[in-house]
């Protein structure tokens, strides 16, 4: 049985009020709260047990390297990746996606070569490749949602052609919730390297990338429950093998002479300087507190959550709901015609201690082709629950009520 | 008056043990301790006051936004630099030097044109620029030190000719101690803009960008007492204007779409994708915290225990302490003739909860120039004492007797 209450009272933030009201706190796509663990461990890691990783031989040292170092098979654990060898770490999916355009995809596409992306990817997922695009002159190529927003498989391999170098796409819209179906994605993608933007997905929805079969799968530690500026990529090994390095510095390298540098063996090859030690650490502790209650738990109370929102909002017919796939995620984004903007209901909704996202959510190509210049975003997260749904809802008709 | 024992209690760490023995930490140059109000910071940043920061409306958004942006100004008011709007955050000096090297130095430089940089540079300070040696045929043009470890700045400009087109120098060697004059460099060196690795001079020694004259300073938040993964870089304006972004993603836009992109004003042009929120966040509090010693008094200190080490060292003459450059740094590069190998150092002063590092410390093509494979470092911060000094010679002469 999902305790959310029990859940809740892990996370210190939950009990604050905010304007006088009780949080309600609606903005997990932006950013997710911490539980006590992850906070206990960070602080632990700076007032009893910091030091410098790798290389130090006092005890300080070894331990900060042997509790960083775990974190790497916690995350292959987490991804159910083959092996912790091809584990990443970084700040986060945007330096994940840009050490594979900088390091994978620049050297080997020329141009004319394609790049296949869906309309609703995070800037996260689209600038790098603007990059390519402005640099060296390779094409990107758009795929378009449906119009209940679902972004369907054989849409985007309908997109591939001889010159497709790459299909980069998300797994969730961190806009419209739709979840991607990347397995079929990479199934039916032949030998075109499959690069996925998990920065929601992997929060909503237990993920495999043995099973998925993609070559690349970018996850941000901040979403996850974790600190911020903590993060890590999975790199299947092959591409691993291909890519060079992305951040030259300490760590990376096996020598560096004045005349030349030979670089370490993988996955240090891609980790330069002294890394996120800290943040890295309470990543893993976030990881472990998420398995601990289940994914699959975890998505289950999602979707629960999601159906509960989808059906009160279905009442309110001012109002509507930016996506509408089959098995979305908690993501709802709001517009209502004609009334309020999406940055007044923020500041309304936020009176009522709802904290939401208005604006354009990083995703701008997205809401062109809605047609709307910013939503209203609700973003659910693991310890979200109905109550919540009805204050939200609750708030959003006091907007109608004074903007209506 | 300095009172390091006042300092030494605002530091949780340096009150427990290792291996039954208080902790002697002298890895300072790898990464220094955090004073409690830090560690406060980061856990009030996640326990009451989390969110995603920049364009949200909310209240927690807000004041995340607010005390995130305010570091800005103090990392300006730390480095004395003319703007805080030349301030670009980073995850520390690695990740500001890749940036200058992808972002500034590729785009301008062709097959033959010449970077100088000396010989005790830090990997973070070489690696970037053999990428582009290897990538475009850039030289790099070597600066030995002298016999003493000096660095003198008239044999760093006598290195430029017609074809250099950057000067890449620390201020402080991590493994010498060797202070560099960087203002003089930069007085003598023309158009030639000049890069400085402040990664250890911001930390022993108050900095003045405008003063010094430089186009480029980077620090790291770890090593300047604040939490792991923060860091930011000075970059004068003229520069900036010319500098390309770096990494790809959300904040650092102006306008996206299917076919182009336009980018935000600096610096946010150069800050893609969610920052370090907290992280930098308690980095403004650890360069609160040393303005408010003063770094002055932190300099001086330091430079008395610089003296009270190298008279002691002195003492041993069975040791060689490498560079003895004027005015150096309190770090200290040991090696022992014929004796126990730096790592059987490390590991024996361990024993008596003495923390130093013993190892190549990033630093190579210097090791190569001293001829040695690796040395014992031990460096001081703000916090350490005489009677440290003592202990660490105590432990010094147990290895000469168990080894010598």
């Amino acid at each position: 049985m999902y305790d959310v209450n029990k859940i809740r009272a892990d996370f210190p933030i939950l009990a604050r009020e905010v304007n006088g009201q009780p949080l309600t706190y609606l903005d997990n796509g932006a950013s997710a709260q911490k539980p006590q663990v992850v906070i206990d461990a960070v602080t632990r890691g700076y007032a009893e047990e910091y030091s410098n990783v790798h290389r130090g031989l006092h005890y300080l040292s070894n331990l900060a390297t042997e509790k960083y170092e775990a974190v790497r098979g916690i995350v292959a654990r987490f991804l159910n990746a083959p092996s912790e060898d091809e584990i990443v770490f970084n700040s986060g999916t945007t330096e994940g996606i840009n050490m594979v355009a900088y390091g994978w995809a620049a050297p080997r596409m020329a141009e004319g070569d394609e790049i296949v992306l869906t309309v609703a990817e995070h800037h996260a997922n689209i600038v790098p490749w603007h990059f390519l695009r402005e640099r060296q002159g390779v094409r990107l190529v758009w795929v378009e949602p449906d119009a209940d927003g679902s972004i369907p498989a054989d849409k985007v391999l309908a997109a591939v052609t001889e010159r497709t170098k790459l299909i980069a796409v998300t797994q969730c819209s961190n806009v419209l919730g739709s979840i991607v179906d990347v397995k079929a994605i990479k199934a039916g993608a032949g030998d075109v390297p499959v690069l996925v933007d998990g920065s929601q997905g992997a929060v909503h929805m237990p993920v495999d990338v043995a099973d998925l079969g993609v070559d690349f799968y970018a996850i941000t530690g901040h979403k996850l429950y974790g600190p911020s500026g903590s993060g890590a990529i999975f790199v299947k090994r092959e591409r691993m093998d291909e890519m060079r390095p992305f951040m030259g510095g300490g760590d990376m390298i096996r020598e560096v002479t004045r005349e030349t540098v030979t670089y370490n063996d993988p996955p240090m090859k891609f980790e330069a300087g002294t890394p996120g030690i800290v943040q890295t650490i309470g990543l893993g502790v976030a990881l472990e507190y998420m398995m601990g209650v289940g994914m699959e738990n975890i998505a289950a109370h999602e979707a629960s959550l999601a159906k509960y929102a989808a059906e009160r909002f279905e009442g309110l017919n001012w109002l509507n709901v930016q996506g509408k796939a089959p098995g979305k995620a908690a993501i709802f984004s709001l517009t209502v015609e004609g009334g309020a903007h999406a940055h007044d209901l923020s500041t309304i909704l936020d009176k009522k201690g709802i904290a939401i996202r208005a604006g354009h959510h990083c995703a701008q190509p997205l809401m062109d082709h809605l047609g709307v210049p910013a939503t209203a975003r609700a973003s659910f997260g693991m310890y979200n629950t109905t109550e919540e749904v009805d204050r939200l809802v609750e708030g959003l008709e006091l907007c109608h009520r004074l903007f209506g």
